[in-house]
C-alpha cells in the first residue's frame, strides 16, 4: 500500500512553536523530505533539529537558483516548473514504495508555501494530510509584542514583490496591513508606505521567533540590506476598550 | 515577586493543533485564567481539557452578555470596558501573589483576540509572555484542502460585522479573502460576495478542526443559520506553476 504525504507546518522559526501533531509526524517518519536553496542548510530542515528519527531518510529538494529570480521573469515559471515536478517524482518513488513522507514547511503551508505546489500535483493520486502550522506573521507580531488587529479591523496582507504604485494603492485606507516577501523589495515597500501615510506606524521584524531576531520602527531603519526572513507590520487601530 | 502572564494561543480547536510552548505553560501554570459565554463552559477551556495541573486553579471570566450585542452599540464599548477591567483586577490579585497565570486563547492571541484586552491592561506593570498560536483561518483553509495565497496574491481579512456595502467595496478585486466573525452575519456576507462576483468561489467552513466540522460551496449553503465558529474563505488565482 503506498504512503501517506505529510506537508507539514512547522511555525514561524522557533521549534517549540511547533504544533504537538507536527512534532508527532515529524518524529515517526520515514522520509524527511524538504526544500533548500543552494549551498543554504534549509531552514525547515534547521527547525527540526534532533526531532526526527535517527534512521529517517533525508530527502534533500534543492532550489536552481542560487540568487532571486524575479517572480515575472518567464524563465522562473518555465524553470520552476521542471523543477517542482521533478520533485514531485522523488516524493512520489518514496510514497509508491510504501513509506510514508513529511514534506516540511515553515510557516503554515497554505499561506504562501512552496510546499503546496507538491501537494498541488500529489494529493488526488495519494493519500495526503496537511498539518496546518503558526504563520511567520504571526511570529513576528508577537515579538513585536503587537497585537495586529482589534474589533472590526480589516487586515491586508501584501506580498512585497508587488510594484510600487500596487503597493501604494492597497495600502491606502488600510487598517492593518502585512508586508511579506520583504528582502531586497524594502525600499520600495518604505516608498509605499510613505506615500500612503503610513511610515510612521509601521515596524521592521527580521528573523522573528529565531536567534538574530531584530524589532525595530521602519522610521528608525537606516537602509541596510534586509535579509529574506523580514517582515514589514502595520498595527490596527488599537482602540481602547 | 510578582508571578508572569502568559496569554497563550492554543489554535484552531483542535488539541493536538496546540504549540509545544503553549502545552508546556498549560500543563505548569498554577492558575488558569479564560474566557466563556455564560450558560457555556468556554470553548479555549475544552481545548486544554486533560492538559493542565490537577491543583491548578481555573479563574473563568464570564462574558456579562448571554447573546450578541452589536459592537457598534455605545452599551456594548461601555458595558464590555468595565468587564474586562474587573478580569484584569482579578488576574493582577494571582500575579501580585506570585503566581504565573495562563490566559488561554483560542486561536492566535494578537489577531482578533479578546485576550488583548487584558495584555493591554497588564503587561505594563507585570512581567508578561505571548505565545502565538496556528489562527482559526489557517485550520480552516487546510481542512478545506485549499492553499490561500500562491506567488503574489493579496489577502484580505475581513470581520463579517462590517456592513454589506463596506464589504462588497473591500471584496472588490480581491485576489484572496477570509471572512471572519460570521455567525449571523452570513446573509449579508453572502449578498456582499455575489455584489463583488465572488461567491462561486466561497467556501463556507463551520467548526473547522472541530467535531461536528462541515465544509461546503457558499453557493450550497441553504440558508440555515450559522453557528459563532464559522468562517467564509475565497481562495486567491491557483496559478499553475
Amino acid at each position: 500500500m503506498a504512503g501517506t504525504l505529510f506537508t507539514v507546518g512547522l511555525g514561524p522559526g522557533d521549534p517549540e512553536l511547533m504544533t504537538l501533531k507536527a512534532a508527532r509526524i515529524v518524529g515517526s517518519a520515514p522520509v524527511i523530505a524538504f526544500f533548500a536553496k543552494r549551498g543554504r542548510n534549509g531552514h525547515a530542515r534547521s527547525i527540526v533539529e534532533g526531532r526526527t528519527r535517527a534512521d529517517a531518510e533525508e530527502l534533500r529538494l534543492e532550489y536552481p537558483f542560487t540568487t532571486e529570480v524575479a517572480l515575472e521573469d518567464p524563465r522562473y515559471a518555465a524553470d520552476i516548473g521542471t523543477f517542482y515536478e521533478a520533485c514531485a517524482a522523488q516524493v512520489a518513488a518514496r510514497l509508491d514504495a510504501g513509506q510514508d513522507v513529511a514534506l516540511l514547511c515553515e510557516g503554515d503551508p497554505f499561506f504562501y508555501g512552496s510546499s503546496m505546489y507538491l501537494f498541488d500535483r500529489l494529493h488526488g493520486a495519494y493519500r495526503s494530510e496537511v498539518v496546518p502550522g503558526v504563520s511567520g506573521m504571526s511570529g513576528c507580531w508577537t515579538q513585536a509584542r503587537t497585537p495586529i488587529t482589534h474589533g472590526d479591523d480589516v487586515l491586508t496582507v501584501l506580498p512585497g514583490t508587488l510594484d510600487e504604485d500596487t503597493l501604494a494603492a492597497r495600502l491606502s485606507g488600510c487598517d492593518a496591513a502585512v508586508i511579506m516577501k520583504v528582502g531586497r523589495n524594502l525600499p520600495k515597500i518604505h516608498a509605499a508606505l510613505t506615500r500612503a501615510g503610513l511610515a510612521q506606524r509601521a515596524i521592521y521584524v527580521e528573523r522573528g521567533t529565531m536567534p538574530g531576531e531584530r524589532i525595530l520602527k521602519l522610521a528608525d531603519w537606516d537602509g541596510a540590506a534586509a535579509p529574506y526572513f523580514s517582515i514589514v507590520l502595520v498595527p490596527g487601530r488599537q482602540r481602547a476598550r
